[in-house]
């Protein structure tokens, strides 16, 4: 590991009361300031343009102390940081952290508080944050409110999602900031739990494009105990404030000296490439502190779980989803149960024959009976199967196939009660050899009051993850707050849902067709989702003519999403026999990695289009995806990415000529070409479509 | 087991639109009819006297739904049970449960709600409860408040404490009904945490006595999943009325059907003994549900703790109780730590040589130099020891002597965070094999506005419980909740603290010298108190010539109070070395047992006096103990309880003649005298005194 720390004075320019930063590109600057009434207050430079404006920064606590003015700079410093590290599993094998900072020593008059404010400068951003240091002894405070601003400068084209204190899993909006207005969305759209309180609220990432053409980013990382930020946005002066979700009691963050709150950043470019590649968010993570890593391992898994979803069986034995069925409350099984014993060995047979890693398997516990909607504590043991699942002979069964099994543990957001349970049902994981766990948090959390996410579930993801790691297990997270990097530190928490997953097109109004275009430029910046890709049997109807519901999707483009959405843990969603029908559109998903030695994204335009090449970690063979949105799209890239003078054998699976996401979305062709680094492609993408090709060289 | 259950019709009398249920005894009635607005109403009358006035009945429900009136009896019936039962530990080896019921079946005219009330009518009192039938399908509900009245028939004298959704460790007041007003007590009582919010609400259990010169009491059993009930008091009226305390967002309890409330309870005698000896709250508990019980076991002890109360020694290595006093935060030893391997194996050796079960040990793990006060949520892990204790070391040598270690679980309040631990930390007490954990529960709760007495934390007390019994280990919980009966159900919940125990006397205002006396009339009605008597150096002045704090007893008194105040866990609280100056006095603490055959209470005055003698469950041997208030009190008692035709040596451990509990307290005497069934007996009691007897057959 390469490191430089070194204190720099090029990089640090002296204004009036204030300093600048640059970035070792010189592209971007900071300029901190304090006001003529000491308060905090910086702006945001791309090549010499303002992008953000004049902006005050500031902590509210809940003992009427406002860190917000009457402040005086004590002392300040600047610092260089560049170093290169190796990700347990990425899309690169060895990422660079290259930074200047600075930091200023800030000290309120009236209460002689210090409170520090720490600027990095990355090529492709600006992150701060703000830090409570140490004085002569411990203080506990409690934040009741931080009062960041990021004030545009203009207009822009934003891509949004509404604040809501308990769900990420929105359709994105792309609309001009002066026109967010929750109001005016339709929100029958298959969230069960909503806790919405203001109309011009959103969450972060927040992804605009300015009138000019510049990319501009607002997120945070590192999000450690402490609630999630949401922006409220002024609609006609273009200003974005931080709202932090509260706790039952309204307080927002319980800190103590010394401390820091997560780093909010801004990422800006003239080429959106830049966002959707940076790995700014990772780098402002602690490194691993996990020592051994050797147990973490990227996953390719299939699982019972969409059959659920398409309605062909059920989560719980009685089939009713709820304890409605039974007056006498006895368990009666419907037969459809999906997560018997004899179906978990099919799905082991399916993954041993095409080579994936692992089965999940969903309802295998008792408690889905009466599971959802009633915020109720007691649901899950996490422990106890039902009398059709024989946890044992799949165990030995998925062990003799050299398969892994994949735990599910849904808590229905009872948190208490699946925190009271996780040792022993790690103890269960280990016994029977599971590898990793999907967790579920869909429902009211409980201990009441509280939200996703806020500073209280913020610390129970992390736990999990931590005790996870204590016990050398993996964790994919679903219905969690959405991740910041946490993963660089706890690289066993490989994946996350905390966006609008392709579940949703099973049985809502489902996904735009755009929504795969947005996610890499948003949720997928702070760390890989579980989005469960690979639906071939796309339109519901084929379960049951009487659906309208679809995945709003071409075949090929779920092909695609393989390589788009970037996760070290990817499912084939589909049910076994529909990859039968076509298995030769499933040899990509058969042959695609999921960890990668690198990446490089060939063309990139939030809510349009992506394209992306990945090298697979462990061989010289390359993975192509591309995908656009609702309209089709030609385009042409260069294979220039690929080594020189070797051949690669491309097979190219695209959508079909009378291909379309709603009126023809199965139609697919599959091309095999030779090629080399001078070759060129051209790429047609159908409306909701995409293209996904591997190349794999020819010796 | 003798178990009888009869349908009768004598006991049963129809009134207008209502009916009325008798005990056996025939001196308690309880009416219940519905208003002519279908208001369910009852009221309680003894020997024919009204004793509560008709008062009305009702739960408020959260959606809106008021299940308080337009209710018509579907139907109702009644029965009488009548069995004997063995509790695993007691006052008594067996139990009788005898009472006649009557259930009502009420169907509310708009909302088609069902809702049961049931009565059960002892010789002793009444007690009633709402049941939430399973209709044709189960129903989620929350109760926002339940509208039980108990209206009284005049100004009683009442023993209260406030209200506090925190805390019962109050001195109880003494007045009556018309003067409750908390605004008027002095609240510099050593409380840290309180968390009051209105003048005019008590807690129960509360005693009263009226004019007529009739015991009331009105209390609460088995209260499970449900907040605990505190009473309104309208002061003008002497009207009672629920109140539930709150959960963090200001709901009450969250049930689904089938559920019931807490039994509600009234005794009613014009013999005080019939209250204190009654175990009607432990008969209206679940019988255990623990099948082998073999290994609960009564306990006598002693242990690292007192000498921190009286600042000797400190519970943290650092000696600062907070993290203030090192910039540096290093764990820096005081030298004054008390639970070192060499202290503790100082008290191990105590206890064998004076034949002690169990030494428990406080301090002996990290967390304890920044615990308090802050809210903090990571406090301890329960696992980790200071350096200076050698858990194994100290394990091995108790079971060289013979004595058990008792497990010690401060949680300051966090209790998510115990619940996170709590599997681990059982693991370690049976890798060193603890039978028992003292628990506590110091500050303010997290989840963050839950409070100690809502219906989160009863369900964490009881789920301690049900864990630690699935582990076979005993628990003992300080700041708890107060008990109502649930040690009936889960056996190995041996003890409490709940109350106001005795060291508040080494640093604050102290117990008032009546505190004993109102005790067995209220908190120990719920269950047993560890309330740690034996403290012969009574003036804190001993140790600190500055100190003017005090037990406020006689040494005597402290004896007596190990027979006075029943529990199956009692400690000798005080030092070894103040024990070995007094050896004659400590044989008491010696030989008096903690589990018991049978026990009568032959004088008893809520606020006055109190004399029971119990006899040993395992031989011939009657202990006495007999204690007063401020006021020295001259008796005599027949000894007519011991066997006939048999003669005990009788050792009489009394005030001495100068003792006074202020002026005198360590003055005492010890006589031995030959006695029979026929001897009479004068005990001669000082002010805050008491008198200890033990009576050991003479072959």
């Amino acid at each position: 590991m390469k490191k430089t720390v070194t204190f720099i004075a090029f990089i640090f320019l002296w204004t009036m009361n204030g300093q600048q930063l640059q970035s070792s590109s010189k592209d971007i600057s900071v300029d901190f300031s304090l006001s003529n009434k000491g308060e905090p207050t910086y702006k945001v430079t791309y090549k010499g343009k303002e992008v953000i404006k004049p902006s005050k920064l500031g902590v509210s606590l809940k003992n009427g102390i406002a860190l917000n003015k009457n402040f005086t700079i004590v002392d300040s410093g600047t610092s260089t940081f560049d170093e290169m590290w190796t990700p347990v599993l990425g899309e690169e094998a060895s990422i660079r952290n290259h930074y200047n900072q600075m930091t200023f020593h800030l000290k309120q008059k009236e209460s002689n508080k210090k409170l520090d404010i720490v600027f990095k400068v990355y090529d492709e951003g600006v992150a701060f944050r703000y830090e409570f240091p140490f004085g002569t002894k411990v203080e506990y405070f409690i934040v009741s409110e931080e009062n960041t601003e990021f004030n545009l400068t203009g207009d822009h084209k934003t891509f949004w999602i509404p604040s809501d204190y308990d769900s990420q899993e929105y359709n994105y909006n792309e609309t001009k900031l002066s026109e967010i207005d929750i109001s005016k969305l339709n929100l029958e759209n298959g969230i069960a739990l909503k806790t919405i309180d203001t109309n011009f609220r959103v969450q972060s990432p927040l992804m605009m494009k300015s009138a000019e053409g510049l990319y501009l980013n607002i997120f945070e990382a590192a999000v450690t105990n402490y609630p999630v930020m949401h922006l409220d946005v002024d609609t006609k002066n273009f200003n974005l404030t931080s709202h932090l979700v509260p706790n039952a009691i309204g307080d927002k963050a319980y800190l103590r000296t010394p401390s820091t709150t997560p780093w909010r950043t801004i990422m800006v470019s003239e080429d959106a490439r830049d966002i959707v590649s940076s790995k700014m968010i990772l780098n402002l993570n602690e490194p691993s502190k996990i020592e051994d890593t050797s147990w973490i391992k990227p996953m390719k898994y299939v699982g019972i779980w969409w059959e659920m979803h398409v309605g062909i069986s059920t989560w719980d034995y009685a089939g009713s989803q709820n304890a409605q069925n039974s007056l006498t409350q006895e368990l009666l099984p419907s037969g459809k149960h999906g997560a018997t014993t004899e179906n978990t060995k099919r799905y082991i047979d399916f993954a041993a024959k095409h080579g994936f890693d692992g089965v999940l398997v969903e309802g295998w516990n008792v408690g889905w009976e009466d599971w959802f909607g009633n915020w109720k504590e007691d649901v899950f043991d996490f422990t106890t199967p039902y009398p059709d699942f024989d946890i044992e002979e799949v165990a030995n069964y998925a062990k003799s196939k050299g398969v892994k099994m994949i735990m599910h543990h849904e808590t229905s957001g009872s948190v208490g009660n699946y925190e009271r349970h996780l040792d022993r049902a790690m103890d269960l994981m280990k016994k029977y050899e599971y590898p990793a766990v999907k967790t579920g948090y869909v429902g009211k959390i409980i201990p009441r009051g509280e939200y996703h996410d806020g500073q209280t579930m913020v610390n129970h993801f992390n736990f999990v993850a931590r005790r996870m790691a204590d016990n050398q297990l993996m964790v994919n997270s679903h219905e969690s707050t959405r991740p910041t990097g946490y993963h660089r530190t706890y690289p066993n928490y490989i994946a996350a849902e905390a966006a609008r997953g392709n579940e949703f097109n099973a049985w809502s109004n489902g996904n735009l067709p755009f929504h795969e275009t947005v996610l890499p430029f948003t949720r997928l910046l702070g760390g890989p989702m579980d989005y469960t890709p690979g639906i071939f049997e796309i339109k519901m109807s084929s379960y049951d003519p009487s659906k309208t519901e679809q995945v709003h999707t071409t075949l090929a483009k779920q092909l695609a999403l393989y390589v788009t959405m970037y996760s070290p843990l990817q499912m084939a969603a589909d049910l076994p026999e529909n990859y039968e029908k076509y298995l030769d559109a499933f040899q990509f998903i058969k042959d695609v990695p999921a960890d990668w030695q690198t990446s490089k994204y060939l063309e990139a335009e939030p809510g349009d289009y992506l394209t992306v090449v990945r090298k697979d970690k462990n061989s010289e063979s390359w993975f192509l995806g591309a995908i656009t949105d609702e309209n089709p799209r030609n385009t042409e890239i260069k294979l220039d990415f690929l080594s020189p003078n070797k051949k690669y054998k491309a097979i190219i699976y695209q959508d079909g000529k009378d291909a379309h996401w709603e009126k023809n979305p199965k139609s697919y062709n599959i091309k095999k070409e030779t090629v080399t680094n001078k070759t060129k492609l051209k790429l047609n993408l159908a409306a909701g479509g995409g293209t996904a090709i591997s190349f794999m060289p020819i010796d």
